[in-house]
């Protein structure tokens, strides 16, 4: 899918970035955007993700019994962003609803929209695999993103808790 | 599950308060707590949850291949509170997380400790369903619900962005 | 996805048939697929499977976390067959195995390849969803159909035995 | 629970004989009796299922958002048989299915109703998580099995098909 200027609104998408579902070969360049993404939360170094999580969910990717799905963008053979989410249960919906755990582009692609064809993207599979919700979580630190996010969504005044077991 | 006072710390929870899986029998009570939660969050009247969504949701707590649950706490034979959980995928982990979605406890056995006694029993059940993480989300004006969430979780510095497609 | 003569082998199936996912606004031309696949079984007039199933049934293939999927094949606008198939566990297995449920196609088209098109579609899509295997069940006394299967797959030896609880 | 005799029917179960859900301590005695499993099934030395699926199945037990389930009858301490059990969807059904996959009794504890009595739990697991069948597969010449199996279920006259892709 080739997303086009109109669908984008304030930026220019250039005409041959692809947003496309991840493929088997393209874990080299997958594997540096995650990593890249794992990094800005600080998980790098001593700190990284366990390769094996990443291999796990690499592989779900791939597995049609799994609801978790990554798409890329594509810029003449080279990945400059990804995507993930995921969709679950929930208990005010007949229909599933749509996480949308992880968004990333590379710093040399950012403000031309990839980001925000990336979750329009999401917003079109969420749809045609029946939810009527897609949802995320940011820091309430991080301003940047939700300079995008304030424009695709709304901020809907809910916060996290979270318990680690 | 008999929550006694060591397990819950600060408040005294009578000891004949039993938090325990929903029954089939339960739903007429279940259904009037989880009306009242509803209305909480302006679920009411014209506005209602509809009805097949409730029945959907209270026919997923007795289907052993979704992974939506609900426990509700009891004191001599009447429902107190509910709260309802869903385990599902994440990228950043192997085994699954938990959604404490709902959680609601009627006005008149507020302050007893049957939310903490909730909460509580989720984090056991998730235990043992492998999950290393229980998260939720509550509204940035309801201070009251995250006097109790400040005791038994971490505000995550999250926030919620959400689109209707 | 036209299937052509070369896929096919044996039979030559019309250019003009083609296999694809149903769509929503298939459901009339649906029904009478799986009311006449459900005759053939026995469950028709006062056994016929209740519309409650079939609606559920119906509304798993549109929603994306069920593993629930069916394919038809059209040709000139009119739907002639019908295959549903389904991901699942299997403690053999890292992947999903795909159970094939049914197959469906009317009795006016019957000899031209349908059939075996739309177990081909199957293999292909289980294939991309990661599956190494496809397996279904047949009577011992449907010979014709068994006709097709010994040449499309393997009678495995197993038998199937079945409690209703 | 204790499976006694009036359940069991024909055969004496000893009181001590426990079935009971698989526990994490329960790995190496478990591997034991899934080594003897598989090596019935031919599955053993060069062919022996690869480690990384028995991992793999092994975590599934334990993963609350798998639908892949363990019981183990045990005997002072020492486990003599398992049975594994997988709820899938099925188009025919709103509820899910059960698939009775793997199960297994040490030889020297054989025709003790051992198998019969992990048969019957898994009835009464699969009841509480609404499924209303049970379904397995055995091979057309186990005539040992089917003894069993003729007293506890009914051969159903289907037959399966199988592709490797």
């Amino acid at each position: 899918m080739i997303i086009s200027q109109v669908s984008i609104g304030r930026t220019t998408l250039p005409d041959t970035i692809t947003i496309r579902p991840v493929r088997a070969s393209d874990f080299p360049a997958w594997s540096t955007l995650w990593d890249g993404y794992n990094a800005f939360y600080g998980r790098a170094g001593a700190t990284a993700l366990p390769a094996q999580i990443t291999q796990m969910t690499w592989s779900r990717f791939f597995d049609g019994y799994e609801p978790v799905h990554a798409l890329v963008a594509e810029c003449d053979g080279v990945l400059l962003g990804l995507v993930h989410y995921i969709f679950h249960r929930n208990t005010s919906l007949i229909e599933p609803t749509c996480y949308l755990q992880d968004l990333f582009t590379v710093e040399a692609a950012r403000g031309k929209g990839i980001g925000r064809s990336l979750i329009n993207a999401v917003y079109e599979r969420a749809k045609e695999a029946g939810a009527t919700r897609v949802y995320w979580h940011t820091h309430e630190t991080n301003s940047t993103a939700m300079t995008l996010y304030d424009k695709v969504a709304e901020r809907s005044g809910f916060v996290v808790y979270r318990k680690l077991l």
